[in-house]
């Protein structure tokens, strides 16, 4: 960093299972792009409770939260912002003062870029995947007016009770399907996973379909994201997603917002770590 | 900082009522010297049992610890080094694995010092002072072997119960004293405070003294300091005790020990900020 930590610098952090660099590697860059005296830094913890009670106590000033603490820090925040208390999950913490309000910024950024993109309220759309980012992604959808939708799910269980949470239907697969919005949450084609190379959904779909949503990050062109493009629809990908998620948070820490370029070459940047 | 932060980089802290940059940069040039994936940050808090509960809960290698919360930090450690735990005051906590311990490293500078320089135990001392430091050094002083002295402090209360706590002699001057080492822990002298040009013992005692030590680091050179060098005696400065103590601390939270000149060097930068 080209700013030396001094008493002032202000300290973010995040906590994870698992801690990776991408988190800290686009904090920090964009810090010093920005001449912020700000610093990111990355934590586990196998005390939540005392994890929260340390952002307070120390006065650090943000705070990213992965799995599997999303809903567990809830109890211990002063409030939820809407974003985060419709979902009851929260992935960002904003400390002002010693009060600790809970955010979602995935939620923010899904609900933004289905505007952004203008993606046609009416389709009917088929999600897959049962896990905390597809009920973020099917909250976002609802509340920006998508009403007619499948949850595609192998686990019966998880799925259908999503499903019913957001009334739509359950399917174990997309039998009988006709989605006009294609959304993959599960980890298919994901960089480095078992299923790497697996389409998220068949080819006869991605061709009748209108729009693709590749929530997947790695690798930035995902089989489904390409194979889309080849068929010339218009898509949204993981890359999007996990950018704005990330830029929408340093927007709540620092109150300053980047240029695109900016946010571009800090996302670049994280993914080369 | 050369190394950028990444997930790995473990995180050390200081705690204090009034943070200062001279433990941040002290710490931060050496870990940079010696390319260590270290960062320092000072904080102050409003709960210091939340802040603690924060160190242990996020991993946090190391903690300094200063002014008000050297002895409150006490009952919230797992254990406490002999270092601080005859004076029941700590200035460095190191966390391992979950298990904190406080040391005192403060006590451990002034014990080496005075064994480094080869100060004769048989000498008496006039120490002026009665604060947290002042217990500290007495402690260090006592327990080098130093046996007869007094304690020179013109609050009554706190002079005598300090004097009776190391079974030695209060006065509240130095009147009829005839000391051979003496030892200042006042801020008489000290850079930027109201008594910065005032001189902690009389030309005459200096003149009749084997020893000088002063414990203010800032100036280097103090009014005591200057004084006992015109005279010819041999000194113990403060910027020494301070160095020296950030030095013990540095070895306690990394394991690694830096060569002189990396300490002057780092010593040096800290004083510049």
């Amino acid at each position: 960093m080209s700013h030396a930590v001094d008493k002032d610098t202000r300290l973010c952090i995040s906590l994870s299972g698992r801690p990776s660099n991408i988190g800290t590697r686009f904090h920090n860059h964009l810090y010093e792009a920005l001449g912020l005296n700000f610093l990111y830094k990355a934590f586990t913890t196998d005390d939540l409770p005392g994890a929260i009670t340390g952002v307070r106590a120390l006065g650090i000033r943000g705070c990213g939260v992965s799995m599997p603490f999303k809903e567990a820090c809830i109890p211990f925040l002063d409030a939820l912002d809407p974003s985060a208390a419709g979902l009851q999950s929260v992935n960002t913490i904003v400390n002002d003062g010693g009060r600790l309000t809970g955010h979602n910024t995935d939620y923010r950024a899904v609900r933004s870029l289905v505007d952004s993109h203008a993606v046609p309220r009416d389709l009917s759309f088929a999600l897959r995947g049962s896990g905390g980012m597809a009920r973020a992604v099917l909250c976002a959808l609802r509340d920006a007016g998508f009403a007619d939708g499948t949850v595609v799910a192998r686990n019966a269980e998880t799925g259908r009770r999503l499903a019913e949470e957001y009334g739509l239907r359950w399917q174990a697969d997309t039998t009988d399907l006709k989605p006009g919005l294609l959304v993959n949450v599960t980890p298919l084609g994901m960089a480095n996973g078992p299923d790497a190379a697996a389409l998220a959904f068949d080819p006869a779909l991605i061709g009748a379909a209108a729009w693709v949503f590749d929530v997947v990050a790695m690798p930035a062109e995902t089989p489904l994201i390409r194979a889309a493009r080849a068929a010339g629809k218009p898509v949204i990908t993981g890359a999007e997603v996990i950018a704005l998620q990330a830029l929408e948070q340093f927007v709540l820490y620092t109150g300053v917002r980047p240029t695109d370029a900016q946010v571009a070459a800090a996302a670049a940047h994280s993914r080369a770590g």
